[in-house]
């Protein structure tokens, strides 16, 4: 993409009550415009990373046999009425809404309730189950504050899976399954090496609930961290009791301040239950579904990269959530030579399936190329000026690093692939 | 996919008060489910087709130089006040929540407010513009009835582009283009036979505007019809004058039912005046952007396509918007060398990146597969059976055709592709 046609501009002013540095950096960038307290749009370049990191999810939740569906927002109070959600007393973060002739309306904050009844229709024998069902959908939660910038928004993508099992066994497989699957959307974000298995509180059906807690001064959360077992303990289960239960040594464990990028959590039978939804096993007895809930917000993931990936200059965004792949920048652009390279080399790239962000404006100075192209933050820059054409070279460097390299089309071309 | 896998079923039960072809049709099928009138949850088989849906337009977008944005459910009253549109008695089919502070908030029905207020901090020159930006995202209308299907929703998916111009003849040049564009879409949606560029009633700045009306008995509008020139005029703007204006002659004109399948608007500076969205022009003047809407309903076409495409035994979809390109039906499947044949077909299919939906069910019976099969109406079906396994050959079938053909496997293969 021509960075010339791109509408959003990179910008000083960010709104006052803005303390997030996630939000901060995204706005100055042009990634995101803040609507209110919670509720941000994304602009285009935004809007590239969160697509990323969903299909990065899409793809790991097929792998673990995910099949896809899209709930609605707008949720009827009788089936939550079911399950005793629907009273504000009970869930107090619920927005509601009114049709014309005054029957009330939810907006959805999860969807255990509707998916399930959903599945009632299509489920009555054991060989239909299992059955792992996921969506990435709009979320509502009327937050009393929210001020952590995307990570904890009124309005926010979420991608919620709910597994549907026969037997405890079976459920217990899936469930570790999708520890692996997690994980590895967390490596694949950026996130791996920060990013440890905690145990949580449970519920009625399990002791235990795992959340996916990241490492990050700004973190809610307080975890104790053993950093050679790679799993961590939530403040809110630490005893020793538990410790002595996971087999953890107190003094081993590092207290950190931590945010939750996920969480997984055994159901059992509550939904399944109260909703009805029954299978007939082999033997032809009436058994209840054994449910799963498995949680991730793509843009609380955007959000907890960027808290731990910048720097004074702005974003440092890993590979494969990067909006382009290359930030193609030409500098002297007034000269003839120089830009015909450029729009060669911008050519070369895409007929290579390499996604590019040109940066082909000509009211720019260098300088503030360069500044705009820190902020933005791509993975890796190529530059093409005065100097690196005479020498027959381009210079590129990773937003990461310090050096640059001077490189010929070929060897440039091999490194950026 | 492996049907066998898929948690929808089938099914003859569908809600009593549902009266539309689409929606019964796309429920017996299970592609979506009903949560309540004019709201639909989409189903693995009905996400596909959205999907589909939504990537053409995309594409179509991107090549009218479309940048992709996605803005917010949640609406701040204020900027809405400014265009004098917040007041439920100027709108009347707005969703309102409230945050807890009892701060009242809207669910958008259309985005030019914010888009607007956005596009204010990015643009203030006559280099940045023109500007085109869309959205594929969940609007929210509170129809007081909703009784045509996932074709008039009170919750239903979008495409909004607006275009920013500098000049009227700057506009009029990209409102041409986007005819080009949508009259493309409804010809990969295999509705272009059907579907007419129709005149409709304009505002202050524009004396019509435009919508595609596609010919269904069942549609909400009634158009005259100019079959030669390939346009339609609105009953709203049926006129002598109009016809005149239009050099239409009244007695060429056929009356038709059809249904909306997309409008384009011309805004004039109706929004950016209210909003405050000017450039510099080139002799350091200041000016107000001229604006235009161009909208398109992603599940409104999906449904037009199945009130058009349907027979006794279920759906027929078009190629480019089938769930899958091939439905492969084993019968027989208890024999091990039918079911062996079945296995291999159905990884080379995979192998050669066609999408398949792979009935493997073991328990159901060939007249029940194949009920299924015609009800989910996937473009093209394959059947291996004892039969078509002793002859070596596989027996093909589009949806739209009586006639089967007997191949073997490479000639198959070519026609499938």
């Amino acid at each position: 993409m021509r960075q010339s046609n791109l509408f959003t501009k990179t910008t000083k002013n960010i709104p006052k009550n803005e303390t997030s540095i996630n939000a901060q950096l995204l706005i100055k960038a042009g990634f995101i415009h803040k609507e209110m307290a919670g509720v941000y749009s994304f602009l285009p370049l935004g809007l590239k990373v969160l697509n990323k990191i969903n299909n990065i999810i899409r793809e790991e939740m097929n792998v673990i046999g995910g099949q896809e569906v899209y709930l609605t927002v707008l949720q009827d109070k009788n089936i939550w009425k079911k399950t005793d959600r629907w009273d504000d007393k009970v869930v107090d973060n619920w927005f509601k809404t009114k049709l014309k002739n005054d029957t009330e309306l939810g907006l959805g904050f999860t969807h255990e309730e509707p998916l399930t009844a959903i599945v009632r229709n299509h489920v009555s024998s054991y060989k239909d189950l299992p059955k792992y069902i996921y969506q990435i959908q709009t979320k509502f939660r009327n937050e009393i504050r929210s001020k952590s910038g995307i990570m904890r928004c009124r309005e926010f993508l979420m991608k919620d899976l709910y597994s549907f099992s026969r037997t405890q066994e079976e459920h217990n497989k899936f469930y570790e399954k999708s520890k692996v699957a997690y994980l590895k959307i967390y490596k694949r974000c950026g996130l791996g090496d920060n990013t440890y298995e905690t145990f949580a509180s449970g519920g009625v059906f399990s002791k235990y609930s795992h959340e996916f807690q990241t490492l990050t001064k700004t973190g809610e959360d307080t975890i104790y961290v053993d950093e050679k077992r790679k799993i961590a303990v939530n403040k809110e289960v630490f005893n020793d009791e538990v410790l002595e239960n996971l087999g953890l040594n107190k003094g081993e464990l590092k207290e950190e301040r931590a945010v939750e990028v996920g969480n997984i959590f055994t159901l059992g039978t509550k939904y399944s239950e109260l909703l009805g939804l029954k299978f007939t096993d082999e033997k032809g007895n009436k058994k209840t579904v054994i449910m799963g809930s498995y949680g991730i917000g793509p843009s609380r993931v955007m959000g907890t990269i960027i808290e731990l990936n910048n720097d004074s200059k702005g974003m440092l965004w890993p590979k494969e959530v990067s909006p382009f792949n290359v930030h193609l920048v030409l500098l002297n652009s007034d000269e003839e030579v120089v830009k015909k390279v450029g729009e060669e080399f911008y050519n070369t790239l895409q007929k290579n399936g390499i996604e590019v962000l040109y940066d082909d404006r000509q009211d720019k100075s260098p300088g503030e190329k360069l500044a705009d192209s820190d902020l933005i933050g791509i993975f890796q820059r190529v530059i093409i000026s005065k100097k690196t054409v005479e020498k027959n070279r381009f210079e590129h460097k990773f937003r990461n690093q310090k050096d640059f390299k001077l490189l010929a089309e070929k060897e440039l071309l091999n490194l950026i692939k």
